[in-house]
């Protein structure tokens, strides 16, 4: 893997957090905060946990356009992923990305109904640090 | 103000970077860190300084549809504000938020082509605060 790619893996494996976009029923771009991504394939697949009940999951049923951000503010690094999210409601991949403690989000367990999965595969990439732009060809 | 106004206004100051989001040809969502607002009038809009050639810039003179978020990650607190972006490239509004020290970002100061203002106009808002999300209306 090039160096880029690489330095691309440690800032998302170092975050705690990822930004989600979906657009909503007006066209209107919408951001928020996800828990980090339970697993990921390269750079090009990542799974997250979510609640079946949010906006998110509802708008991405109707329409799979999205984004998926992580940033390192403090190192003035950014990487925006461009692609489709898919919601996932099957319990293979329910059971895959759980983990112990997730009842606290999720009070039934990995049967949960109000618990799913989104799965964001991208289709390109841009990388920001120290005032310049990268994009990449990930796929 | 209203608890959860203030709450708000106070996650904001305190946040060093926001994350803006817009919408690209092919419709889909792309999201960004910018440097926190320079200036805001309450909670209706925000005031960013960025660079002409951005991408932000391009898309938004095209498709104002534009998402502002900031998020305390470490309280699990996120404000989503759904808006209109629009970009101001008249002398006033480029005087009116420059900064010293702002030509490390452009370097021919602050009548520099390629620094602009985006001003954010919110029509609506979500906080999300330990688990909970609350829909706002703060026109």
């Amino acid at each position: 893997m090039n160096t880029i790619l690489q330095t691309i893996s440690n800032l998302i494996d170092k975050s705690s957090v990822a930004f989600i976009s979906y657009i909503d029923e007006q066209g209107f771009p919408n951001t928020k905060a996800m828990l980090a991504p339970r697993k990921r394939e390269n750079l090009t697949a990542f799974y997250f946990t979510t609640n079946t009940s949010s906006q998110a999951v509802k708008y991405y049923m109707e329409n799979s356009k999205a984004c998926l951000y992580f940033c390192d503010s403090s190192s003035f690094q950014g990487i925006t992923f461009i692609g489709h999210a898919k919601v996932l409601q099957d319990q293979a991949n329910k059971n895959a990305i759980w983990q112990e403690n997730d009842e606290i989000y999720y009070s039934k367990g990995v049967t949960d109904p109000d618990y799913c999965v989104i799965k964001f595969t991208a289709k390109k990439a841009r990388y920001y640090s120290k005032f310049k732009t990268t994009d990449l060809n990930i796929t």
